[in-house]
């Protein structure tokens, strides 16, 4: 495996992570959770895919660094807190949101990827842990709130732009050569003009197979 | 940090357990599970905030010794056998249940904490995994039944109060220098006694935020 | 302990892998879920029993070998693909997925408590992880989907079957110091009996305990 060296900007991992709790905060909001709740939840969508990364996934034998750093907990914390102040006031600001997650999906996808190959897994598991880093926070909170998970429907694509990030990152290092850092790049624009293009133009997925169909009379 | 040696004693944690697991066996029951979920109910109500604790969010490379230690599942399966003996009859120890229930949520608040800055854990991240140790048992137990979690939505104090313990041991052991054990009693009587008010009046969380007030027409 | 060194061979393991994703790959088409929510519910339905025992309950500081071998995400991919080829046609193979299903549940109780054994766990806690290794998966299929999860509920033996497995191997390496491998055969055949004994004369559990029997008039 290449030398595998590209690490997300710590401004970028929080600021991602503010906006993510951002939503899911108006989510517990929306649900009339009280604080602790509102919390969770806006925990939950921000860094719960990274919880189960290196909680579940990568078992490394040291706690991740998501809980070691102080920043983590009390960008959740502030985003909470705001959460409460903008309330409603957040649909003006959700077109930037689409464009944060946009931009997170590919980047998580990548980094998620990435940390699993240097952790041994194999490029197939690495790539469903970028998916899950990408994708697991909502995961998560639709699980928690008991919607059956938005991201197993059909809908927009959503995951498998996630899946094409980590899968052109592993190419672009493994087989072609190109360093990590630009690799990442690469794969993070492709990820979010996918994603862009999905939203623009309604792309969807459709139900997959036939297992349902009535039976012929 | 100051020297962290505050322990539970076993006899504590293991009437804890018992307790704890008396109640997720009782509510296993009156769905109607099989002893098979029954006995899973009454593990999740129990353990399940400590098994989170150790197995998602702090990761040592150890197995926790909640599975090391013969006696947790063993005072889990007894609670379990003896839920269904005693049955209806529970509603009498209905207030013994209560005040259990209010000393092991500041004891394990503090104990998560701990436990987690030992681990190396930031300080609110410490503070998050000990809420999620006094507390997890009835979220997991939630989740399980399929009931949206109690603890998310407006009620008593719960949550909050075992966060008030965490945060009254960090406060004293970290910033005032009191020893872990005399500090750990502290915190555990003041969620206590903070607790008990919460119940005797009916002390209550809002709903969070107003993101969802009506339009005015 | 005896020495314990009893392997699954890799063709069973990545047969009933096989066998398990497809019966989650039908699950998740018929709820109309696209091929993401299709092939995670494979995934769960599969491989779920052993991530949690790897990434949960199992501490070794080390990721779990189903991620480290590339064959089980791959042989996971290959049952979504062809669910969706074989749908409704998998009927006919009803009788050999309960087979399969029914011998899996045996091994996998065998194997995931004697995996428990090695890395520590003490005796009642390493049944416990079996049981978990070999019907989590289904739990985990249920709570995605958002069913109360069926193993909990009165219904016909099935995590019972698991257990006695894995009694059965315990009892055989640990109190009467049969080699491990033997062992394993007979708990996985007995297991296998006791299940399709279950099946065939549609032996059940009932609700436990009477919690909830209604007043007297």
């Amino acid at each position: 495996m290449a030398p595998v060296t590209f690490h997300l900007p710590v401004w970028f991992d929080l600021g991602a992570t503010f906006a993510f709790a951002i939503t899911g905060a108006l989510a517990g909001m929306q649900r009339r959770y009280d604080i602790v709740g509102v919390f969770f939840l806006a925990l939950a969508s921000s860094i719960g895919g990274a919880l189960l990364r290196d909680g579940v996934f990568i078992q490394t034998g040291r706690p991740t660094p998501l809980l070691t750093d102080d920043r983590y907990i009390q960008v959740i914390t502030l985003a909470t807190l705001l959460g409460a102040l903008v309330g409603g006031h957040v649909k003006r600001f959700r077109r930037t949101i689409a464009v944060i997650d946009a931009v997170g999906l590919g980047a998580y996808a990548v980094f998620g990827t990435q940390k699993s190959l240097t952790a041994g897994l194999a490029v197939p598991a690495a790539l469903l842990v970028g998916v899950v880093n990408a994708a697991g926070g909502g995961l998560l909170r639709d699980l928690i709130t008991r919607e059956e998970p938005l991201v197993f429907k059909p809908g927009q694509f959503y995951v498998l732009t996630a899946l094409a990030g980590g899968v052109v990152f592993v190419f672009l290092t493994a087989w072609v050569g190109v360093p990590a850092t630009r690799a990442a790049l690469i794969a993070i624009a492709i990820t979010f003009v996918f994603r862009m293009l999905s939203i623009l133009f309604n792309w969807r997925t459709a139900p997959f197979g036939e297992a349902d169909t009535p039976p012929t009379p």
